[in-house]
């Protein structure tokens, strides 16, 4: 059979992949990473053995994390990636031309150089003039931000190693802050099969802050799963009451305006972790 | 790490589940049949070492087979259920109590017998007096039956071994003259990202007998890629058009009123198999 890999994604369930190559493996400051070419994903991205993105499916992720926030916001200039190293989101935030400035901070640079090198892609755009990369924490960044973005995104790993400040109360607080009077911002919660309880509090945290909270999900074959939510915290504008109008034609594989009110109807065992 | 079950998905990618035992293990006339107790999914049943239903994710496919063409359907009273020999479907279709008569045809007397005795919450209602088992080729039933049925559901195995019948365009016109003037079918037909050419066929074969056909989908965690599609056919009877006051309450997990509606809506790229 050759060279597999395996990712345990639960205790007792995971999923198998084969392995063509392995371009790259670094335990960098903060985590494991591995560069490894797959025969059904392309390439892929493996932090601390698990998979971030693979070339075949990156899409779904990269387009649900930007466009939905982006379109709810009326007029997005400033952005904010935290996390995100691959650039897939970036890439699919400057399809905004409102936004005239979009920061990345991600906290490993070796995530960036890697990306850049084998996933050109994704990480294509992460050079463009309106792109500002900072090596640097995403939680310190915004600790220090103020009334600074319109949209933020939290591309993050799960809530074990380098990520695990971005699932908190504080956090959430802190982002608050860091977004303007009519701000928004989405992070990536897991998957309401095998982390239900991280689902239930994150919502939890979130809807005391802000006014606006919803949670929205997207098929993701590569995740545990395949069923992945996003948290969505507005202090004013409505996903669910954008106007047709406010919608333009976008170059996109898995998000339509259509698609953008559809994700937030949940499967009811779903919808269930968002009540009290 | 112990016994551990791997599904290879496509040729380069599969999952992988802790078996805590096998209760069962079988070639039958039809296929090879498996019936064992995962630590994560609960008791399993495989055929040709593909899972085919568990006991913690069943509920998806089940509810999403049933209740979309039952609520679709004004007045449902006979309702043909094709395969699905793990009693799930019929427990369903019970649920919605316009429905005098469920008939079961399964090709394969074994799924029945082995998931009454380890699968007994999704087989239990097999012997409801409003269910007739018949253990029987559903492409013949479906060949013998005229004006018969108001919603007929094909939950068939993939199409290799057994079910290869079920998956042509002589079987949907069968079904389309087993179906009452104003009748419904679904089928399941697999997910978007491994089996997007059958999918397309498919949907090409029954638009070209059913003047209402769409696509609808559910997440399935232990089925390839987590997105599994149903295409349906319906001969007047819109999924889209369903008036609100014809929902009732229902006990269910995944299925909404809302649901329905949303799950039509799809990814782009799922969207693009549906046109020429």
């Amino acid at each position: 059979m050759g060279l597999w890999f395996t990712e345990k994604q639960t205790e007792n369930f995971g999923i198998t992949a084969k392995v063509n190559r392995t371009y790259h493996t670094e335990q960098t400051d903060f985590q494991k990473l591995d560069m490894v070419e797959t025969a059904e994903w392309g390439n892929m991205l493996l932090l601390d053995d698990m998979v971030m993105t693979t070339e075949k499916d990156e899409f779904v992720y990269h387009e649900m994390v930007a466009h939905v926030p982006l379109f709810t916001h009326p007029n997005p200039k400033h952005v904010l990636v935290v996390g995100g190293g691959d650039g897939g989101v970036i890439r699919e935030v400057l399809k905004h031309k409102s936004v005239e400035k979009a920061v990345l901070v991600e906290i490993d640079g070796k995530v960036i150089e890697y990306s850049k090198k084998y996933l050109p892609s994704i990480a294509g755009e992460l050079d463009n003039p309106r792109v500002e990369v900072r090596v640097a924490d995403g939680f310190m960044h915004i600790a220090e931000s103020e009334k600074a973005y319109d949209v933020i995104m939290v591309d993050s790993t799960e809530p074990v190693g380098p990520a695990v400040n971005l699932f908190t109360r504080g956090f959430y607080s802190g982002i608050a802050k860091a977004l303007k009077d009519d701000g928004i911002f989405v992070a990536q919660t897991d998957n309401p099969w095998f982390k239900s309880d991280l689902i239930r509090q994150v919502y939890k945290d979130v809807a005391e802050i802000f006014p606006v909270t919803k949670l929205y999900t997207a098929n993701i074959p590569t995740y545990p799963s395949g069923l992945w939510t996003f948290t969505l915290g507005s202090k004013i504008h409505d996903p669910l009451k954008v106007k047709e109008e406010r919608f333009f034609e976008l170059d996109t594989k898995y998000y339509t305006s259509s698609l953008h009110f559809a994700s937030f109807v949940l499967p009811k065992f779903v919808e269930d972790l968002t009540k009290k």
